[in-house]
């Protein structure tokens, strides 16, 4: 996505670079010293069916641009477009496609391979849609081979239609199975891409952390990966999807469709626009009859998948396999959209900020500000205004819950930069990632001279080191001690990167759970910084 | 577009950089050394509206993203993607807003404008389709103030309902009257980022370039501009779009949706998609009654619009602009999407070039090719199958009929570079775009290390200079004499830039005249190169 300053000719020739796949050859690119391959197919299926194997073909197919993404219910200018720029692309639900980046193309190679499932919730979003997401030059930086997937979301990726006959078993969970496909796919062909399929690590953030703790408790992905990183993927006060409410959502569907048990199969048929129409009344129908949201995500069946790692024991299957887990300081509740009041929040004085703590958190106010500057001695009184609970505690219990089913070690972090963007703002939910991807010099809103260099070398090296042996310490930063609920380690990546132990507990306990920022205080303008981040629920 | 590889943090307070305009204040950002400012809105109008000026505002907007781009009746991934990058966006019918990169956001700077109507005939495309268009390197470059314009097309820009009421008597030509009113929103506004509104040059290509011809036409916009260059614009066997064949389309439009000259009012209500989905059979019907294309254009009404200049007089208040026209020598006809054979055409032995030059230009095989190496003697005798004629006659032609009725200097120009795509493709229609954006680094397609360094500084300075000066002559380059009949002279944009005299009179002569290449030759892949451009028409 990044077209980088080019300093030599991208090669794309008729006979090279091309690599042989199980099915047939493809064509991609050389630039500079990386190998790409875009819009790689790695799985087929018609709509509600299972995805199966490549046909075979004849011949070079190109690999030079991108496939299509998947459909979406509703795609708007984002409200967190300047501080989350994305690349939009054409959809089509012909989506199981995938990208590669790589620096060799010979079998022997066998580099660490990373795969990256996208957020947006299970609703949004592709392998592209953020420009954060380009892998060019994690693949450059860290020597390892890095894929990014699409695959079917939304209603045509998790809409639970079991009760309408064996064949539709198990299309509540398809987005799933797609991407479980795109695995199956990296086992038999990433070693021509100069991959080790017996070292796959997934990650994912926000929807993308949900599909890594989803995939870890789905038995049709053991085996196909080696470790997993979950970043800003876990909420708490949520829950499993149940199978009767994703069942109940989808009769809603079909019923607004006018189809019956007798005419279910001309789903399979009609126009998505229409479909995307009866399922969007349908999630409204559903939330207003339950009182609470019902919507797109894999379905607890028991069977393909046995629920969140948050909410039920971990499988025995994988137990062995590292995670990294942790989430971002301001998440939803920075202040880009001006949540409590306008100009910059570095240039309020301290009344102001006593008078917005009181007003915001009531008696507790300065209590939780001390609790704050304990938490984060470099930071400002004014920050404890902006501090995620929701995905901080559910991300540390998640590793805390790992150690104590006796797991492989499971590595808790907050990002907690201060970004530059209106004089100073805590990171957001999506900061981070461009920090793992080694993208933090293209962000206009996050890029800070000197730091952001710095910290995407610990953080992309960090990374790294974990696909690599399951362990992300590495020579450039300090000690990583994995969690448990008695020494609540944690590794703090700011301008300084250090680890800390159980050094938010007090604040956890007093911050109120709030739910995702409201845009409501945001300021009129042509366009909007700000309000809930579209692709990131 | 292009996310730069940063080295200073990017600035966007809520109090600076905000600039000053009519109807209030501006907050951009201020990036290295430019000052952005995006989805800036000009104008306002409800579907079938003319433009009227933009309600003012109290405090401050933002204008850090891109505002929405014009709806499109369809939008593909783009046959041409690989070697012209897409940059797609959200679309809206609520479109009428530019974007600025300047060096300056004080009124005393008063550099020289460049306001970039953008390609994709009348009917697709935005001010940031092609990551070519990016603006920031031309303004930190040439030190100009660039504005790049999105507007409405297609049958919200261009249906001709003047039968049906006075209210719509200049609907046929409304795109052409969003233009106009971003170029009147240029002259109240832009001192304030640092351009003169004395000194506006209008650029564009393919259909942006018959935007810039047509707005010579156009009496409304007389005054507002200075100079003006066409690039791919104009195309040989073309004709006007006559105001009896835009209002048949128009019944053919409203026919399709049911509507009568008493319900036409209904088709400013009805919703995008359902009438874009009649325009497209209009499209369709009208153009097998007619037996010949009509779509969506500039209507020849002489009242808004005269006509082109290439079909009829120029008018005399527009006598005076300086006019830079020119095009690219492959246009729809390199070898990208292997029109004749397959593998690179460098790597083809004499005697299979020969047997092609025989299959496509039959008996005059070898004529057309001893011409095309007198035009182009440092060239392969094979190129002579990738050489456009529609773009190259037209766009001589019209520099010849400027100066034969005495208007002010026309330069002609082709660009003839040889890309590295496939082991080397003739540079393709779009081209040229990268080279006089400076953008030429940044594309995968045609980068030619320390080749594309020079020619873009020779080709940005040279429309720079034009810029500023209505002479696209400069220091770094050989000198570029005005075009006449008499002289036939011609900058040639290659690895080395030369003026050439009457160099491919013959050439022209004997090439056939074709039309846009059929993609039925294109190899089949996952994605094809090349096939008809999409956006280029």
């Amino acid at each position: 996505m990044y077209p980088r300053k080019l300093t030599r000719a991208v090669i794309s020739n008729h006979d090279y670079p091309v690599v042989e796949t199980k099915a047939g050859r493809l064509r991609g690119l050389l630039e500079e010293d990386v190998f790409i391959f875009r819009g790689v197919q790695y799985a087929e299926a018609a709509r509600y069916e299972m995805p199966r194997k490549v046909t075979p073909w004849e011949g070079t197919k190109e690999a030079v641009i991108y496939g299509p993404v998947c459909k979406e219910i509703n795609t708007q200018i984002a409200h967190d477009e300047y501080n989350v720029p994305h690349y939009h692309y054409i959809q089509d639900e012909n989506c199981l496609n995938l990208n590669i980046w790589t620096k060799h193309i010979d079998t022997g190679a066998k580099r660490p391979v990373m795969v990256w499932f996208h957020g947006g919730g299970y609703a949004t979003g592709s392998s592209i849609e953020l420009y954060a997401y380009d892998g060019m030059e994690l693949a450059e930086f860290g020597d390892v081979v890095v894929v990014s997937v699409n695959h079917r979301l939304n209603c045509i990726g998790y809409l639970d239609l079991s009760g309408y006959g064996e064949k539709y078993k198990y299309t509540g969970n398809l987005g799933q199975a797609d991407l479980v496909a795109s695995l199956q796919w990296v086992q038999e062909n990433i070693a021509g891409f100069g991959g080790d399929p017996g070292n796959v690590m997934i990650f994912g953030q926000s929807g993308g952390g949900g599909k890594v703790d989803s995939l870890l408790q789905t038995p049709a992905a053991d085996g196909l990966y080696h470790k997993a990183s979950i970043q800003s993927g876990l909420f708490a006060g949520g829950s499993d999807r149940l199978q009767k409410d994703a069942q109940a959502l989808a009769d809603l569907v079909v019923k607004n469709l006018g189809l019956t048990r007798e005419t279910i199969e001309e789903i399979e048929k009609i126009p998505y626009y229409k479909l995307a129409r009866a399922a969007r009344k349908a999630e409204q129908e559903i939330s207003e009859m339950l009182g609470r949201r019902v919507s797109w995500a894999p379905v607890k069946d028991d069977d393909y998948f046995m629920g969140s790692g948050l909410y039920n024991p971990f499988r025995e299957e994988t137990k062995h396999i590292p995670v990294l887990v942790g989430s971002v300081q301001g998440e939803f509740d920075q202040n880009y959209n001006n949540v409590f009041a306008e100009g910059s929040k570095n240039d309020w004085d301290d009344a102001f900020v006593d008078s917005l703590i009181e007003k915001i958190h009531g008696d507790k106010g300065q209590e939780i500000a001390a609790a704050y500057l304990k938490a984060y001695p470099m930071k400002r009184k004014v920050d404890c205004l902006f501090t995620n609970k929701s995905c901080r505690t559910a991300s540390r219990d998640y590793a805390f819950l790992r150690a104590g089913q006796g797991c492989a070690p499971a590595y808790n972090w907050v990002f907690a930069l201060e970004c530059p963007l209106n004089n100073g703002t805590i990171a957001w939910h999506n900061a981070e990632e461009a920090y793992m991807f080694h993208n933090a010099n293209y962000l206009e809103a996050s890029y800070i001279p000197g730091v952001s260099e710095r910290l995407q070398d610990i953080m992309t090296g960090a990374w790294v080191a974990f696909a690599k042996t399951g362990d992300p310490n590495h020579v450039g930063m300090r000690i990583w001690t994995p969690a448990t609920r008695e020494n609540g380690a944690c590794m703090i990546f700011d301008e300084e990167t250090y680890p800390a132990f159980h050094h938010d507990d007090e604040l956890m306990e007093l911050l109120p759970l709030r739910g995702v920022m409201p845009a409501t205080n945001a300021r009129k303008g042509l366009v909007k910084l700000g309000g809930g981040p579209r692709q990131s629920l």
